[in-house]
């Protein structure tokens, strides 16, 4: 006996928010990570707005919880699983977006770069 | 040569919002878990705010971020390094928070235990 919940069963799309008629939907994609492991299984246009970073933009933009990357100034959804691959949490608080962080991460190994080869001139 | 910021080597509190008068505070106690690895050092008064669970309420109040537990409403900051233990990330979106997240998973469970008995009448 499956263990998939009845809706996934129904094969409808896992968007609460998704108004598409499912019932001639024939296509349906992986989303993101269940807390169970599974996927969210997600209509051709849900799934579409998942994979380019757009869903929380479509479903969410009235929903709590939203904050401004600390670099860039993008708005992040915080506190909702199809988001939580989009930022990080930064340690005196505040998130900074993928795109800031692995900036901030080159400019700083970067900086050591310089600092050693200023401690290292003949290098 | 430490790789600790100097800040910390100052035995500054790391709370940027902290207000109080660290050149006469002689006590640092542990914070949250930074992404070094390290453990941000906080004085007395942000440390207690920190292990009571007051931390965001205190010093983020006016911070973004902010969404209520779908099951008792309770104000929890998403996006801050500081909460990210105080709530679970529910599969179709929102949180809960962990009070909210054990009783709900317990409830669950004593569900499938019912489901079990109605199944199985002479166990």
């Amino acid at each position: 006996m499956s263990s998939l919940p009845p809706m996934m069963k129904m094969k409808m799309c896992f968007n609460p928010s998704c108004e598409r008629d499912t019932k001639s939907e024939t296509t349906y994609r992986k989303g993101w990570r269940l807390r169970t492991g599974d996927s969210a299984q997600l209509c051709e246009t849900c799934a579409s707005a998942y994979d380019s970073g757009r869903f929380c933009d479509m479903f969410h933009s009235s929903a709590a919880g939203w904050r401004n990357c600390e670099s860039c100034g993008k708005r992040l959804h915080c506190g909702c699983i199809v988001s939580t691959q989009s930022f990080v949490l930064l340690d005196a608080g505040g998130v900074d977006c993928m795109s800031c962080a692995r900036k901030n991460v080159m400019m700083a190994a970067r900086g050591g770069e310089f600092d050693w080869l200023r401690k290292n001139p003949k290098a």
